[in-house]
């Protein structure tokens, strides 16, 4: 371990030698992971102004590198925000360029993603990255950089500015890439599909190596309210967190320091919690100092024996708490029960209607039912869980389910098997419900949060934590539980069918065996019998 | 993405922001991945001297901290190589201290993991972690510190010096940390367990919270030679690692540069892959400028035709190369089919005695096979492939394969489903060979590498690669055919024993009776008709 061989290495460095890691594991992969990492940037910058997404991808053969890959130039085209000239080398040159303190769900979680292709197309090919953009503003940004993988810094190597005469706002990405796109063709096409599926209003176009064009037409201009960002929630505090928002903190009290800087504390929960942690004495003038189980909440601290309204000791300043003090902070954070759980209003999910309208433009299912569940929590972080299970149409029979994997809107493709929801479907009792694998059935389950749970940093799949394990069982339950019920109705529908066909068939012929037998010349009206038979309507759906 | 919030995080914060990718998933995997990661750094620490290690682990309860987690002190001392003073604080304080170029066999390979224990207990607990250690100098060196998480940077808080009477080696590590032991006890004794098994030279003493002493005595003081630093593959280059050894090398021209920066590349193959490449060219007196296919290669270039030997243009000087020239030289550094396999002599595997010996102190199993696969490689990097089958003694019946994975010598505890090894079994054709998961049957594996494919940071489980997923599954097949001939020889013995004891049942009745129908007195001797109809030795193993 120490050995004069020791050096600090950049970030950009790490994950250079541990590209593994980040997706970049192989050519085919590295090529899908270029790609879904540029067009995950574009949506996200043109959610961020509520603006319908209109993403240009192109892949585009350069030459033969070696027998199993190629040389590509990968290029993406969005109608984003943009990015101010200041921030765009660091943003595509620099790894580890992340956001502040506020929690937000986006679908880049890690500061990464860009980074992480435009350094992979580096490393092959030695060829700089070009990005244009401009916010709308009257120029337009044109930089060409290389990124510095040992010291974690930008190179530009040009830079250029043009005037803006249409107005345009938007990112152009364009760098040269080595990959296996015959390997990962599948997959890339998968994700637009995907994509396409869960997010109907944006416009995807993809123009392959061979000059193939796939586009994905928008089915709607609705789109969600963006994500907004959020405040920690007390349950994932540590003391670090709680120490920089101290740093940074203006405010000279525990009170407002806890209404301003956390996840749904008011003042009535931010009083009650610096009771119970000891951080503020509640007096009453004729009982003197009380405890925390003698004291009524309503509009204020009152006492619970007299009912008169409360003094409270001086609020500290959180800037003069002791090492000690904040360790015991975060502690009793933890410990509080009344905080409020976290709310969804910083969560933009698909919605019932949007998740269902994705799934019949895909699958064409005979039958459908979808579920959004409540919000839930792990770890302080607030997500959402969607599943929406299909039956029949054009869902083929695979002997297994066909799951589709999605968090904050984007598909995940690899790695099923490791996944928390394939664990769940799993290890549900199927015989239960009466379904079966080989059915022809699709189950999409959905995950949004502030921090979804990745297990890896390349984003392949789900962690199984067990909140969200929970939820993830709770939602197919509900909606096995109504694909039984119509599979029970549809059985009985069929049997009725055929039940009714036995009567059609003989029916006629023993009328007319009877008419002739009792001599005689009209047969009887067996319409007005078999509809005397029928249980119920089997035309009705 | 580009809002005026951003900023530029250090390393240490984005895995303070990801610590779930570095395994501290929760309170009781951060307790076992805390453990874990300096057990392992002071196993790499004592092998680098060549000492069989002797390392001892306590953890004490502190105090309650919620209502599933408490609070530790952790504290690990071995008597490894030590650390020099000026490297302790970042050795312990700053993410992303790691190596040169070089590439060996090391259980830590991210250059975090002790740093990521640290740092997670520091932000539950805020307490500073203390390391004394000492590379058996006049000195021992002792450091009071906790990390800068925003700037990674080691703060430290005192420095003592002391004088090593005893002229002790070795490094002493404490910190507190808060988690949930009670969840991770299990976890935690299988890992000793198992480190135990696979590093039967090691003394591991662990002290548990309620004071109970586990200890894992050595039983041998045999350690194989330590892994040996090693130069890339050129199988494995790209454009970036070309431009950093062009940067540092001291040599002025390709010959000595491709001799002495890459692994098994000697005087004959840097010349053939030079002219192959196109960076020099071989000119023959007679027939002039010669195509690589022209050219035999014996001591030297001879032409093919007429056997003269053939003159070399200058060699170019690497640091002369152009952008252009560097992008073709890692192209044709993977194209060139004659570069040696990488030699695993850099690496230290178990060899199939240890493992035997391993497997058979913990399983005392009725049968076992092993088996060391040749090395192979992926990317460029070298590994080898340890496996063994363990039937019956002491592994109980537990409808399904009981699976040990071990990488660089440590056990692999978590997410058993998604490790290639898993995977390999799970697609076994088992009827094929008599065996089936109902039987007490355990599988271990080994993978040792100067690059273990760990799909994650926190080292959980092997990346399903194509090479790797071979090499084991060639070797579970060796293995499950000497299982398959074990059992199948045991049933015919099982089937003699039983058949004999037919016969050991009925003769002597029979004898009995015939004696008596034929009017003697002396009964046969059976015996030696037992015998002669025995077909082999039952009690022969």
């Amino acid at each position: 371990m120490a050995q004069a061989t020791f050096q600090e290495i950049s970030a950009s460095d790490f994950f250079y030698r541990n590209r593994d890691i980040a997706g970049f594991t192989n050519p085919s992969r590295a090529i899908f992971a270029a790609i879904r990492e540029l067009v995950e940037n574009s949506l996200d910058a043109a959610e961020s102004l509520k603006i319908p997404p209109d993403i240009y991808v192109r892949l585009s053969f350069e030459g033969e590198a070696s027998r199993d890959t190629q040389i590509y130039k990968l290029r993406v085209e969005d109608n984003g925000c943009g990015i101010q000239p200041r921030f765009i080398p660091s943003a595509f040159g620099q790894v580890l360029y992340g956001s502040k303190y506020k929690l937000k769900q986006m679908r880049g979680t890690f500061g990464l993603g860009g980074k992480m292709a435009v350094l992979y197309g580096q490393i092959m090919t030695h060829q700089p990255a070009y990005v244009t953009s401009s916010t709308g503003s009257a120029k337009i940004y044109s930089f060409k950089l290389m990124i510095d993988i040992q010291r974690n810094r930008p190179l530009i190597l040009d830079r250029k500015v043009l005037i803006n005469k249409e107005q345009w706002r938007g990112t152009i990405v364009e760098f040269t890439i080595e990959g296996d796109y015959l390997r990962a063709r599948s997959k890339i096409l998968d994700y637009f599909k995907q994509t396409a599926m869960v997010n109907p209003y944006a416009n995807l176009t993809f123009v392959d190596p061979k000059g193939r064009l796939y586009k994905f037409n928008r089915g709607t201009i609705n789109m969600p309210e963006p994500p907004k960002e959020t405040d920690p929630h007390p349950y994932g505090v540590d003391v670090e967190l709680l120490q920089r928002l101290i740093h940074i903190t203006p405010h000279k009290n525990m009170q407002e320091f806890l209404k301003n800087h956390f996840h749904r504390v008011g003042d009535i929960t931010a009083q009650k919690f610096q009771v119970f942690s000891g951080l503020t004495t509640a007096s009453c003038k004729k009982h003197g100092k009380l405890a925390y189980q003698d004291i009524n909440w309503s509009r204020g601290p009152n006492c619970s024996r007299c009912g008169e309204v409360l003094t409270l000791s001086a609020y500290k300043n959180p800037k003069k708490l002791s090492h000690q003090e904040i360790v015991k902070l975060m502690q009793h954070l933890k410990k509080f029960k009344e905080f409020l759980p976290p709310d969804a209003s910083c969560l933009s999910p698909l919605g019932e209607e949007l998740l269902k309208a994705g799934i019949i433009k895909e699958l064409n299912p005979e039958y459908l039912v979808v579920k959004q569940r409540k919000p839930s929590t792990y770890a302080g972080h607030p997500f959402i869980i969607e599943l929406g299970i299909a039956y029949g149409g054009d869902i083929p029979k695979k002997g297994s389910f066909i799951i589709y994997r999605f968090a904050n809107k984007i598909p995940l493709l690899y790695d099923e098997a490791s996944d928390v929801s394939y664990r769940v479907i799993n290890a549900m009792n199927w015989r239960r419900y009466k379904v079966s694998p080989d059915m022809p059935i699709a189950i999409v389950v959905h995950i949004c949060s502030t921090k979804v749970p990745y297990k890896t940093v390349g984003k392949e799949f789900i962690a199984d934590r067990p909140e969200v394990r929970k939820e993830v069982a709770n939602a197919l339950r509900e909606v096995s539980r109504q694909l039984q019920h119509f599979l029970s109705k549809r059985e009985h529908v069929d049997r009725e069918k055929r039940r009714l066909s036995v009567f059609a068939k003989y029916l006629p012929r023993i009328a007319e065996f009877s008419t002739t037998l009792a001599g005689k010349e009209k047969q009887p009206d067996i319409q007005k019998l078999i509809k005397s038979v029928q249980k119920y309507d089997t035309e009705k759906k």
